[in-house]
């Protein structure tokens, strides 16, 4: 059993994970919403969380709570990570959109806290990372394209997921995906060597990728499906979990995983 | 058994109807190249064709010829038009890049002579269109969209036959394609009615096609896989054969299927 | 507005045709559950459904209820109907497992009520049944097989759907799918004209399902898939909202497609 | 440039090994059929093999044939692999159906010969198994299963690479597939822990296998398509040219992917 702090409480993601708190028997130490937000002293909804009210975190002492979850806005990133030293708490870090300068500020804040930042909190897609990156370093003459869906009112593609799936490949191929992108594939032949991405909106698809490497003759195909975006509060949570226990300094999802024992086993076992 | 002219015969899909005439057990009654060819009078290769020779046409006398099949280019259409008729011969024609005024001419021999047009002469995509329209029709608030792959040399995009089939999705809606594209998908939100290509390019993938439509909750996905480019000789074998026993006009793959009397039966049926 | 009786109420299926019902502005005429309930006579849970208790029915008068959703037991089929025609309501029907002897009942009731039986009232899967009769016609000598996949908890195999999307493909052919059927397949080389069935159970997969129509060198897919049970109810709604302008008589789901006047339409587009 | 001896070189495998040969530059050492085979002594087609006959191989000397590749019968394998130590030539034995005794009889070649040995040459396979082991290990909660397709005629179910592949999701749970699998999956709730799997059959399909590893909201799906039997005769090449340069000892496909070594470079840059 944890204390755990949601930062953005009120947001559809912020639901989500006071729900996967109740579910799994974690305590809510606080639902925190900006200062400006019109939900500020509002009681929550949830009658298993009566007696709550959303809260600024101001009212918090260090020691009250074991880990926060940020799914917040980037322009808010500062004074989280502020509040989560004041705490002395380890943050997970959830929020999508950062600028080169958040990275920055994360990468400070991580000598004095663990700090471990995902723009998507999925196990599945931190599994996925490695298996690109195994797949395109073992399938080293493949073609590597890449097709990510989601529902039709997403703004941006390609997805930043399948960009890090894209980076993951390169990887594995001893470059970055900035020297081997392609961009969204559009006519004219392919060049060798390069990335594509293909992108497909539609109705309310929650987020599905995948990665084919295709030789002659044969092709290996990594797809990743979410059918429900609980699955993210899933993972924050399993990620605070594992972070409260860790040392000082930055993290990613697939330092959960420990791929590191994993494929050190791998090692011995074939 | 037919006498069959193949127009475009030492071309890759040119030998692979020759292949599929042997096999079905028709007779090649010419394999005509055009008159600059340097194949012009050379042998044919396969054994089985012993003391065959590429040539012009000109030496074959009406009468000579049940059929013909196209796999030329379309600056050669009119050329190969006149040969069909000075011979009274049903013409498949199979040239992919023909431009508008192309159909003119098609339509013009069609007078007088069957002629079948068909940029992709696969009876399972003839089939496709008929299936995208039902779905698209009777999936009537669905999202639509369509991914095709095709092998890393291929320099247009989407395809033809992607093309074909958001025309055959836009009919289902009671409009046009040109009406509904969104071209190949970038970012930004999706429009409603919209129609999103998106494309992949890998190694030696011979043609795939998936029709995706979408809506709360629930989807349906059409998938056209070509393993093997012979498939496209068979089609235009079995439009051939189809094609010899229809009065003058203008004709489609789906003709062949007859899927006027499929339709009417399942009206019957279900 | 419709004035709509749920039967099953307390169940998972009936909670949430309740909720569909809120969503899209309807009233719930009455939450049945049956006499021996534990939840006769308690409150419902959703606050916007306040002051509402789970009942009998037998408090209902004729005239009260416009149309009726049963999402209960076999053994209640009976009183079910009984208290549909004492209300002069049309009734939707979604238990599943009903025997012979059921559809006996249900044909009686027909004759005097307008009465829908589905044991999937995905508005996807009535659509998929035409696909599959057409693809199945059209595609004469292809090989049908048909793969299924759900949680892990499911007891049958296949699914009732996969047999309902079999019987569809042997429409197409003029058989029927007792006649064709070659079960789960096993080991064995493939019987021509057999329709083989492939299940896959894992975690809380809500349904997916394919039917593959492959002959020599290429081959079509079409796949079905639901991400959320919530399409169960809606479609359920949607049901009931058509049926209520019926006359008397036994219905599908894929009677309010109406794929008869769209196959007409289609006629004369093609 | 090797000199390369193909056993059962008549048969459809054979063949595919000696158009790989050519196509790579290869010299044909000899092309071994059974002593009792109608083929003894009889040219070989293919006119850029004109001159060669096949031979039953005891016409080598030691010293002449730099690795040899096996595609014959398991009743052939003591027979082919006394010829190899004979000739002092490493082998690619690509048999199908051994039984336990031949693989005492392939560890004992072992000893004083590189004998490689391989139900399925595809290099695609081979990089499969170490995906799937990684996959099982990282997504440790998750069910599995495996469906595979293949063409109408095969007899056994599942196939043998489906096992190899079920073998590797065991390994990466710490156990075995004969300790965790639930075979062809038929009725009846899944246990947690066991491996089901699903089978295909139809047209041509050569050979397709999709391992799907479920949990709670979220799926992972590794899949391999082999498009063309060539696939398995330019593995078998590709594996007898690694071979060719190992000492005497037992290998399989992915030790030639030296997987160690790339798994090696994984925990250094992730």
């Amino acid at each position: 059993m944890m204390k755990v702090a949601v930062i953005g409480a009120s947001g559809r993601m912020g639901q989500a994970v006071l729900q996967e708190l109740i579910a799994q028997g974690h305590e809510c130490a606080a639902a925190i919403v900006s200062e400006q937000s019109s939900q500020l002293g509002q009681a929550l909804d949830d009658p298993r969380l009566a007696g709550r009210h959303y809260s600024s975190g101001r009212e918090l002492e260090p020691g009250s709570v074991d880990v926060m979850i940020d799914f917040s806005l980037p322009q808010a990133l500062s004074h989280n990570l502020a509040l989560a030293q004041h705490l002395g708490a380890p943050i997970v870090v959830c929020t999508t959109g950062l600028a080169d300068a958040d990275q920055d500020t994360l990468a400070q804040a991580s000598q004095s806290l663990p700090v471990l930042y995902a723009a998507n909190t999925s196990v599945g897609i931190a599994l996925m990372e490695q298996l690109v990156t195994l797949a395109s370093a073992g399938f080293a003459d493949a073609d590597i394209e890449i097709l990510e869906a989601h529902h039709a009112a997403k703004r941006d593609a390609p997805s930043g997921t399948a960009l890090v799936l894209g980076e993951a490949a390169a990887t594995g191929r001893g470059t970055t995906l900035a020297q081997s992108t392609a961009g969204i594939r559009g006519d004219g032949p392919r060049q060798a060597g390069s990335i594509g991405f293909a992108v497909l909106r539609a109705a309310d698809i929650v987020g599905e990728h995948s990665v084919y490497l295709a030789q002659t003759g044969e092709r290996i195909e990594l797809t990743h499906r979410i059918r429900d975006r609980q699955v993210f509060a899933r993972g924050a949570v399993q990620a605070a979990q594992w972070l409260a226990g860790q040392p000082a300094g930055r993290y990613k999802m697939r330092d959960m995983l420990d791929t590191k024992a994993l494929l050190q086993r791998l090692l011995h076992e074939i």
